[in-house]
């Protein structure tokens, strides 16, 4: 049923994943492996992407377990054996995962997650990997993204109807906030994770009642307290601003000031500021101005270069799509492997150099400047000593002969941390709202340039001088055999 | 729980939703309506849609309900008032919906689904109703047009791990294959659903043996029947080819001849062709060549143009997450509401006259000419006459002064039909392959101009005389109040 699949991941799994599993067991080639799951390029241009999605992955991999039903699904396909479906019936995955916390700004080509295990277990849990951290990543990023165009301002993730489907809705969710929404309108998100839930109205409303004034009136009458009016039914600027006005004043004698508008059509800029003036000139300076309709952080960002004294933004399909970019292309790579009893890097060569993978069990280390800002980012094998007191040569990845030195650092903090071990969740993950104010506040340590939403700097992501050494040994090996 | 929220959409709505519901409980404002779910603009710049994703409404609608947990959450967010969260713990949907089948071919402006109830509750599946079929319409949409681009080709779905979520693969899974795609990777849409499930292998496969050679050979010997070698691991046109003819050879030797080759990167259609002809000069004429990486219509129809010899199509990321349309722009508008005992048709004013609603309990009428093919529709209220026997006053919905005239057809059928009544799913829904079914053989009957990739031929939908009459009577009655 599918609602056992949210909870088990077993069989959302590509059937490839199964079929391979079937050879390695009846070759009983089984050893021990490391596999990464990194990205190769930020999301829609940008210079950053907001890392989401955790909790659900190691919940999911914790519970994974095939089903008598499973085990007669997979039967009746004619592709597996008796002796592997008889094992697939025992599975659990005992294995380790090390990632970053949620919440963590992240860069292309850093293993988010480290899957320690053999080889068949890991290969089973791939798919599951991928799709859940590729969505929430890619909209926690859309929404960090939307969330600075703001200027850190009130972002309401509004997305539901558009969303892909159920689970990609209260997902969206969960990941926008993450990134920096303040609330959504999704009430199952809400409840599931404790998001803040806000509304307004619809145009229906409005002509749910005898004419806008009296739908205001009754809007008003059962939520004085925090009364949002939609005004762009019939004419904004005109009957409107008018009505909302007329309730606005009468809430204000009677005390309530979380009283505010919305427009969802026309030009935004224009009519927020005619509306601004006239909410100022009617006495209500306080009185708020939501702003929607096909919002993304282009348009907020043009509309605050502009002055548009918009204070909240209602963002829906644009963000929980991710228009602009409709996946992360993460990727889950082998990257070690136990031959005699030692882990070996293993590299997939490519004719793109940008595409050959980073071998060896890797750590990333993060140097922070005096002011708490990221600096740089290095890769080193799990072992090296990377600690502050010295300085470190960051070798490029790609280009064997570029590297750069940095002596001027004031501290030096791993990102990757034991968050499963033996297939036991081994973390407390913080809630929802803490998640949150990491991302938030690991923003703030990233500098503007990075933020930029075009063109932005390229923070730099480096290997050390040992991995660098074994990055290339390997490729000339590989040349060698050719 | 998650889980339940699949089967159980109650709390699956935006919050405005249920802040309008309780403002409509307390003024007793709850007469009968009528809503239309319509879109405005084809998906991908195309000219059809192929509609999906009504049975998991139905099944949703029927289920609803608020569990005591619902309640509790509800009331803990200090909106609600004790009466009508008691009513909402009794709430059941009552009404009735009509809708045209899945797999239908249909365009802007159509009512896909017509939902009569009370306001309250059409009202509170808003949200609900959306989410669904604007995500699997979309996709259907999406996959019929690869299916297309292919010549109605073997697509396979490979999208998983780069889908939105969970339920976004698995929707997405049911959705491409009623447009068209053969099977997916996704095992576990493949026990839901019934869909064929399919796979090869992935380059940690080849890595995982001790040279490319070892790998082809093992998998060939647990999959004689089906042995698809990915060969891009290392050099698609050195090593690669040359170990596969090598393992295709001692299978075809074998009896067996379900063999091919997958090509996941490279210039898809210079690899095909040279390994086109290294396959058929080694004997291996019935080999079949799959190729994916980042597939979408455009490319695929590219390659077929330039004749690039490639048997199947694994489409992955651009079809689940419908890349270069991110959501179906499906919207749910109020068109009638009961005032003294009779339905009055109700309009939505809009300064851009194609935002205006097109009023009044409405049917489509699809027309056919003698070969059995689309000729035009005709929204026409419920209760006109249109039946065969004479000709038809075809008026554009938005230029009062333009019409045609159609007097040659040879049918005229009706696309909306009974599904819930009485809030009971009242129509046995047809199982997948039988949707995907109708998909295919209904798109056959829509000319070749209508699925050019870019721009189109535009199918008319039109009013009739009588609707027509009714829509331009409202809005001038609209500017004589303003």
């Amino acid at each position: 049923m599918l609602e056992d699949s949210i909870l088990n991941p077993a069989l959302l799994t590509d059937l490839y994943e199964l079929t391979m599993m079937q050879g390695y067991y009846r070759f009983n080639l089984n050893p021990p492996v490391v596999f990464d799951m990194f990205f190769r390029r930020q999301p829609f241009g940008g210079g950053f992407s907001v890392f989401a999605g955790l909790e659900d992955v190691i919940r999911g991999v914790e519970r994974l377990r095939f089903s008598g039903d499973d085990i007669e699904y997979l039967s009746g396909l004619g592709l597996f054996r008796d002796d592997f479906l008889e094992y697939l019936s025992n599975f659990r995955f005992t294995g380790d995962i090390y990632a970053v916390d949620e919440g963590e700004v992240v860069f292309p080509n850093e293993p988010l997650l480290r899957i320690h295990g053999t080889l068949i277990e890991t290969q089973l849990i791939e798919s599951f990997v991928l799709n859940i951290i590729n969505f929430q990543t890619l909209i926690a990023t859309k929404a960090a993204r939307v969330f600075i165009a703001s200027r850190e301002g009130i972002v309401l993730e509004f997305g539901l109807r558009r969303a892909h489907g159920i689970n990609g809705a209260i997902a969206a969710a969960r990941a926008a906030y993450i990134g920096g929404a303040s609330a959504t309108s999704n009430t199952l998100a809400g409840k599931l994770f404790g998001i803040p839930v806000k509304g307004t109205m619809a145009h229906s409303w409005v002509m749910a009642f005898k004419n806008e004034l009296d739908s205001f009136e009754k809007y008003a009458e059962v939520y004085p307290a925090t009364t949002l009016l939609l005004i762009d039914t019939y004419d904004a600027l005109g009957s409107g601003i008018e009505n909302a006005i007329k309730v606005g004043k009468k809430l204000k004698e009677r005390g309530y000031t979380d009283f505010g508008v919305r427009i969802d059509s026309g030009d935004l800029e224009y009519i927020s500021k005619v509306v601004r003036k006239k909410l100022d000139e009617a006495g209500l300076e306080n009185a708020k101005i939501v702003a929607s309709n096909e919002l993304d952080e282009n348009i907020i960002n043009q509309l605050v270069n502009r002055g548009a004294p918009i204070d909240i933004w209602g963002v829906g399909t644009n963000l929980v799509t991710a228009d602009g970019d409709s996946s992360l292309t993460g990727v889950y790579k082998l990257v070690a492997k136990k031959i005699n009893g030692e882990y070996e890097p293993v590299i997939k060569i490519s004719n793109n150099p940008e595409k050959i993978t980073n071998p060896g069990i890797k750590q990333i280390h993060r140097f922070y400047n005096g002011n708490g800002m990221f600096l740089a980012d290095l890769l080193a094998e799990v072992g090296e000593d990377i600690t502050p007191g010295r300085e470190y040569k960051f070798c490029h990845p790609t280009f064997e002969y570029k590297y750069m030195v940095i002596k001027d650092y004031s501290d030096i903090k791993p990102l990757l941390h034991l968050k499963m071990k033996g297939g036991k969740m081994v973390y407390t993950p913080p809630n929802l709202k803490e998640i949150r104010e990491k991302s938030v506040s690991n923003l703030k340590r990233l500098d503007d340039t990075y933020k930029r939403q075009i063109n932005p700097h390229i923070y730099k992501v480096s290997l050390s001088e040992n991995l660098k050494r074994i990055k290339f040994n390997l490729i000339e090996r590989y040349n060698g055999k050719k």
